[in-house]
């Protein structure tokens, strides 16, 4: 079968003829994959930034946010039959830790990561296992969800966690309404009566935000120091570290989604007002099958551009040169 | 009546004669001093280091851990009569904003705080209202429980928030055993079935940590890096900042309770694996009232060494000097 | 002023001149009634049918779904001013009682019931107290949100227990789309993305239903059973007890509102699968606040249809005789 | 090996010589058998009580209770290793259905359950999956937590359930002093700081509660009527279920967790007061583990008596004549 991988850091990946792998263990799930979707994280790959990281053996195949068809399961697979519509959970867990026995999958001791740090989607066939893979609804495409398997899930992980801490009347401001934040904000539309406010540099995110139901969107600015009982923070950095946390009020939580900045706070700030810091990982294998329901009742949706998989560095081009709006999908 | 009264700060307070207060709207409460808790935040009140925050007018009476008898009551109050022996919460809070209605009164839109930014209970009589009265239980005394009033509502407030995180057999450790640490222990123990490791460079602190129940002791050390469900940190600097969120484990949570020190955390460290940073108040009224029943039940002791209220300066000497074991209480 | 009062049991209440409250204690307020909803209740009390329960003396006011103006405020009253246009809690609460100091007044050891056990809304001014006032946003009108401070804030109450039980894709069966029913609805779709099903004999009910944005409607049927994970019970009487629990699938909850019936349930069918049948009373004062801001946004609309004070007679014959439709709202 | 089997309702069980299981499917555990506990449904199954309801085909092997150490596992089997000692949840669960990605394994859509549906342990061996086996502590013996497995675990997940309903000073009224009643009790102490009040017709019964460190007892009384915050009814049949209801106060629970009897409630008196009426089943895996930590660390203790498996019917004779006090345990 054909597939993108990649040979050494530094360089592009390459379409392969590979082996095709079989569902050989009895959890074992064969996907035919209908759409890859192509993330920053797959060019971070491919300069060598997760080399150390994931200490996977080169050549591998990339590839992280899929959905396809089954095409073959192993003998002690209930949950899925030949030929169903599925999206992959990005991590195949083993369901017998304590973090899988409590339905807090994403800290299972013993995961593997699929196009991380094993053979993952950008290819013709994906091995995965039985806990990973979530069923369709009846119509719903592996094209138009795949996108969401791990951008989209980290968004509805961390509202989930807020909604709680969102009643009618109350604020959130969304920090970056690009890939996440545009997902983030459908979803707190979907589950939340709170007010959303969207910050973000670009006119058109804004725009976009707006359009995507935000009831105020505006430029980064100081106008929301004490303000939001949740910020959701997709940016984590380049200032908006700090910004996020002083937009909350007395009692309010800052969420941090996105990374690459340094949170740095005095104790006596987080003591005095009784603010919380709350760290967001990608969502449980529940997570995803709700924003399943979420997409099926179209409540989500996504901006998409298909490729060939064969386009694969066309895609990567168009994304590294931001030519490519929404999210790219890679199609075999 | 005679009162512990700041002139100027850097001065000793002098114990002066100032006319009674009186009960006179009808939600006051004018209470009878029994014992008032004498705490490192009146040093530094005298010191100066509260002059800005408070913005209090000198001269004025502090004391901020008081409990005492209800000596007279406003028309409207109908929660305390006359005679009553009550502790008083810190703050005197509106009942009326969102906070107040939630039950979170600690972040009342309008709280005043006797003893720091208006008159407080080193006197013979303190004047309040009727919300921060707790009733205490038949039998307990004033001076048994004052110092409970601000130093154990911290504790206490932040135990409860974390037991919801601490299944049986979890891990809690707490930073510092000194005079909040020890009633936190206490409140773990009698709330839940977590192990509870103490952490503190004194060995006097730690045997007292043995005493009351802590399952492990240690002088601060790297060997629990990743070890806690939850950590309750209360130095909160000093290094303990860094080394408490670095002994969280993944999905754990970081309770800052003490503070002077700053927090300083890369956001990729909170995301990969969903640490949590708490801020942590004092407690609201419901986590005194509690506090007082776990007190009346003997599940939580205070060493405590009482002075004539005349002696204040004597006392205060001997808290900046380490001569004062345990909490001093001043009886009028 | 003028003023509906209840004479005698089992005779039509009158218009009478009354002489004026006036706001005289502390935490007093004035409200100039703007409207008051008219409720069954109302039918049921001069029937005489809450004679012993209230204990009421006559001649008294009835009306206990208030919106107005504030009038005249009593010296500690710091939440709202002359001139605030706002809508009344149904209850009248302490603010000291455990209840009320945990956010969970309608519990509250205290409380009176103007419009039930004292003087009522159905006059040119009521009084009540400032824990009572809800500020209504700018541009709300008190005619437009009047009925929903005791019918709409149970429905609300009801909601907002059961949203954590209520997962995107969950199933939630609503029994009864009548006042409260259709509110439910409403309050549902602004605040989860479950699956609603309205279960209602009227077929003019169900296309309300469908208008408000139930996803199915359903006369009363057996195809239900074992389905919901929440089912939202209206009616609680005539077999809706019986069928309401029996939809609930394993796991679910089955909250009662509506009343008249009994629920008869062995055992054993609670504990295999564990079943959950939930209480439900009015909402807490910042249910209500809630609420409003979803009725200020759009969210929860109301049919009504106003009659003069005067006409209260007139509105009364509609409602008993099934004329009216939506809500009867008196306007002085 | 040997294993006691009911060959024909209404008679007694033998003791036949079967083959031995293996751990053949690669998710397969075989157990060495420690400790098998005897329970009064074990009477009920060789009466026929549960022939319809487990469907079983006779012969089988009884035996529902089950400790011992892991001889053998299959391919994929990571959480337990040959030699382990370990206890069984009573449910083999499938680990894909939604109840099992969420935590909530008892409600599997899958489950077996050995000794009442297929072959169970009091034999030599018992096969079982790696999802219900539960390492023991260091030095925990199979013979000292067998009888937990079922019954210990039942009174313990109704206790986990209550806690977030049970701050200081709250009160929790125990119906029922038996078997899960005094294991309730302790699962209490441990894990709350709520006055205990029990409830017991035996004074035997009573004084064993007394010595596990019930606050109050007594026998079945109208003075607890409006009392309690939760109840825990181990009864729920003979007037249980209605007392039990009635102890409740305002926005109180009744949790069922006995049954037999029929729970019959007006629904205006679950209105009016907001009362709740929790179903309770068995725990689940993490609940097992949790126990297993109380045990570890005496804070869960249990009477038993030991019989050698050859001698069940013996042992069966003493549970129905009264003449067994404390669990009997079978040893292989």
């Amino acid at each position: 079968m054909k597939a993108v991988r990649v040979h050494a850091y530094g360089k592009r990946p390459t379409i392969d003829d590979v082996p095709e792998p079989t569902a050989a263990g009895p959890f074992d799930v064969l996907v035919e994959i209908g759409a890859a979707g192509l993330c920053r994280t797959d060019l971070h790959i491919v300069e060598g930034q997760w080399a150390e990281k994931s200490g996977v053996s080169l050549p591998y195949t990339i590839g992280h946010e899929n959905a396809g068809w089954v095409r073959e399961v192993g003998s002690a697979v209930s949950n899925v039959a030949v030929g169903d519509a599925v999206i992959l959970h990005p991590l195949a867990t083993c369901g017998l830790c304590r973090a899988c026995r409590g339905g807090d999958d994403v800290h299972c001791d013993n995961a593997t990561f699929p196009g991380i740090d094993s053979d993952g989607g950008m290819a013709e066939l994906l091995l995965t296992n039985a806990r990973a893979v979530v069923k369709l609804a009846p119509g719903q495409e592996p094209r138009a969800v795949a996108a969401l398997a791990d951008a989209g899930l980290t968004a509805y992980h961390a509202v989930r966690k807020a909604v709680p801490l969102l009643h009618p009347g109350a604020t959130c401001v969304v920090i970056g309404a690009g890939g996440l934040g545009h997902i983030g904000v459908q979803c707190l539309l979907a589950m939340t009566a709170a007010r959303i406010i969207v910050v973000d540099p670009s006119a058109r995110a804004r725009e976009l935000a707006r359009q995507f139901g935000a009831h105020e969107v505006t430029a980064p600015t100081d106008d929301l120091t004490d303000t939001a009982h949740v910020v959701l923070d997709f940016v984590g950095e380049q200032g908006a570290e700090a910004a996020g946390l002083a937009m909350t009020r007395r009692a309010g939580s800052y969420f941090v989604i996105g990374y690459g900045g340094t949170v740095t706070v005095p104790t006596i700030d987080l003591i005095s007002t009784e603010r919380n810091i709350i760290g967001n990982l990608v969502g449980s294998y529940l997570d995803l099958a709700e924003l399943m329901t979420l997409a099926a009742q179209g409540s989500v949706t996504l901006h998409t551009r298909e490729y060939p998989l064969g386009a694969v560095n066309e895609a990567m081009d168009d994304l590294e040169t931001g030519r490519l709006a929404g999210r790219g999908i890679l199609v075999p």
